[in-house]
């Protein structure tokens, strides 16, 4: 059987349901909607090991925040998506300790380039409470970490993390990552959050050791941004819609080395990666927009 | 009716013989394959009017390199890679004279940065023949010209082009640009030569003034290379491979501005942009490959 | 005689008054100074023939505005600096009348990327004043051109914007230009406004055509920021400070291939660069910072 | 007492030979020269205390390899430079074992990129060794790190290399850097090797945590390009060659935030990474130059 690529629960969830039997029932997913600053936010828990067989994916739970209509470009826009994505984040992290943000991908290649763009709006403070410990005792400590690519360090980012996370001792990590979706829609729209952990690479292709409690020893949490469509994933989608009964395996998998994205994709890997960084330091060290772009400058 | 979008004649030519019954000839279109250093290489001729009309080109050559073994990466690839392009090229171009060669395109944005990224391996002679005209006198005077893109200069970039002809009067102009294929195993893996001239943004979506021998004044050869399939083009393909009759155009849209490209586009445009500057300067200055190596160092 | 080199008029009048015996009068140039947005403003008018000999400068005004104060990085330190560079600009411009904007030099030498880097700032709307001419009714038409170095394009700037000139037809040109100052307190501290006109690359060396009214037919307004000390110069200033009598000038022409400049000039160039944008739209555009924001995004 | 500032060991005993009354000798160094591949090689052996307190450098060898003539760009200088510090580095390293490669300072400014610009030329071999041990046979295990800057990380360099240390098991650690010099003619025209280890981010400015044998546990072996010269410097130097007899240190020290560089700093810093590059995988992996060009592309 052909199978499609996502990295979204809520498309995990999805595709569990076009493929079973109406008769079937989900068991060990929860799933719930609401919208929190205009934008809509999907939660889905993955709560046993029913749920974790059913949609590939391990316990936790995932936001998926529908920023389509940021695209819009009204006034308040950016600062409303941070305020959704900080606020999300910041109900999900510790209130307290310190934290190492990794930004996983190439930082050569758009669509794989939103963790270490992210990286760039984040506020690192590690350093300057350990230099200046009175002036910055309001900030909790954040380090960064630009994991970089196997071929051109020679060490998985697991391993690059653990041995940083034994010196730094931070006690979370933070991972951002593109993403594959399976619907162009949510192509730079969407924010996914979890605080399942990551494997580094799924939305590009090579899947690598996953950054995870297990592997680094402290809670790891992710946040994606979908940039592509593996392309055998939407033709299949688009021959079942037309409905083609039979799809062709082979035929596909040929397609597996391509993947789609936006004309415009430059712009907006940029624009989201800058919603993401910005959410961390508001859900982080609690500032307001404002006072953000006034440290970052 | 759906309309399939490629800049390639040799697929033009595909498309046409795919929609007209059998018994239909394509008058007015002629052509031919042969190899060159082992690529296949295919020429179109556009014959007259009812060639023009059939494939929804200009009248001229187009003569498409298919490098698609260069991936193999075999010792000697590069070099024969720039052998084919550049024997092919010099037999197109006048045997004398200046050129302009016209970068066109977004450097920022990968599929789209063929031209920009091809000038940086042309070697620039004009100032250096003209302060030094006895040490140069072997080479023809070439210059170059970033076109940039119409959001960031306000110009298009035909009248652009055609102040700097007025003012630099080059013999011929080159003009390299990104195409749009409908074949995935096309993408990074031709090179298209005519002698038509070339309407700039094709690849990547916006169609805009022409540059040609009636806009310029001299005659306009074009280098392009595909690095898009338009992701409708590859939908509609696919559909009616699995044998869906009726195509639903609007929902065929809606994949418009999404675009197919290949995983390692960067470094694949990288590479084969050099193939094209290299072709240029084997074309017009007559040099070995390790002569182009030594003066671009 | 070892002549010392600096661009800025004011530090050309600085030099020969320290040269000139105190007896002599400096004739045909007069200089004001004032205070715009908490900033100094010096202005030198160049008169006639001899403010032109004796400073070696064309006749006009120039402006330089010390931002020094800028670096201490108050919360609307930039807003004022937009508002210093406008005003000033505001004044000395036509004030109707299309644009355009030139941005000389080498984007990938950071000293000598002022003027690509300005471009990024500065908003473009000949093209969207063209296709939409009601809802842009209320702006200037503003094209730009980034000009490039020599060695990459084989055509002098001059020649080229020329050519551009005679197509786009603009009312008038901006040039931007890095600039050498003789001091390393105005380097990245200081803009210079002037009505002369300019000759590109004097920042970083090689001196070329002009760009001014009788090379282009319309008139041509500087903006340029110094980035870098020639250091023979520093050398001869600070020898002479010391007492030294008789400089060697062999001896210091040995350091005519070097420059003196800030240790964090990437961040620096950015920063002044983004001012002069900045100042150029609220100069032509009648525009709010905000707004100004909200237009780049 | 102004101190003068250099990274090189070869100008550090220059300064206490010209500070030193004649009749004092320099005890524990000793200095030997000779020629390589055409190329002055000064090897400077801090042999005990005493050497280390009359240079204010470690114990340990120190080749400083002068490549002034690589400039005049004859067919062969790159080839050349490459052996003579791949041979130089060679005969300095252990024969066998396991390299991490370090790349200190800040890729986004020119004179402090060295480090991040030379790992684009080596070879890294580790993650293939693993993955394919028998078609990797021939190859030492090479991994790479680019360490990044403290404001963007909030971690020192010698914290994540010692991580990375503990996780990938090195044999040994190889650390590239830009360097200060004192003399503008070494500035991008030599390059030091050492066995002493390296105090990162000497070249421009900010001493930090070193990284050595006793930091990390395995050998560390230093290489660097000197690209900037201090101003301070260059101005105390300047003035004592004229007779200035007292320098005013304040004077000095107001020099201290600018440095001193060359105009084709960008071009020349890519070229000489790329020879340190090169002359690492020739030193570890006994590749001809041709074998390297290969397995890079």
């Amino acid at each position: 059987m052909f199978v499609k690529r996502t990295d979204l629960a809520l498309e995990a969830r999805e595709l569990w349901q076009e493929s079973a039997e109406r008769t079937t029932r989900l068991m060990g997913v929860k799933a719930t909607k609401r919208k929190l600053e205009g934008y809509p936010v999907t939660r889905v828990d993955i709560l046993d090991h029913r749920g974790e067989e059913a949609l590939g994916k391990p316990q936790g739970s995932y936001f998926t925040i529908d920023l389509s209509a940021f695209w819009q470009r009204k006034t308040d826009f950016f600062e409303r998506a941070v305020r959704a994505v900080g606020t999300e984040l910041k109900a999900l992290l510790p209130p307290e300790g310190s934290a190492l943000v990794v930004g996983l991908g190439n930082a050569a290649m758009t669509p794989d380039a939103v963790g270490p763009l992210a990286l760039d709006s984040v506020l690192i403070t590690r350093h300057l409470i350990s230099a200046m410990p009175r002036q910055f005792a309001g900030f909790r400590p954040v380090s960064a970490f630009r994991a970089g690519v196997l071929g051109t360090t020679g060490v998985e980012s697991a391993e690059a993390v653990r041995g940083l996370v034994a010196e730094v001792k931070p006690d979370m990590v933070l991972a951002i990552d593109a993403l594959a979706s399976r619907r162009r829609g949510r192509v730079c729209a969407t924010v996914q959050l979890s605080d399942t952990g990551i494997i580094p690479g799924s939305g590009v292709g090579n899947h690598r050791e996953a950054l995870n409690r297990e592997t680094l020893g402290v809670p790891v949490f992710a946040l994606g941004i979908p940039t592509v469509v593996d392309a055998a994933t939407l033709a299949a989608d688009l021959l079942e819609e037309s409905g083609v009964e039979r799809v062709d395996e082979e035929r596909l998998r040929d397609h597996g080395t391509f993947m789609v994205t936006t004309r415009d994709i430059d712009q907006q890997v940029r624009d989201l990666s800058k919603v993401v960084g910005y959410g961390i330091n508001w859900a982080l060290q609690d500032l307001e927009i404002e006072e953000i772009n006034a440290l970052l400058s």
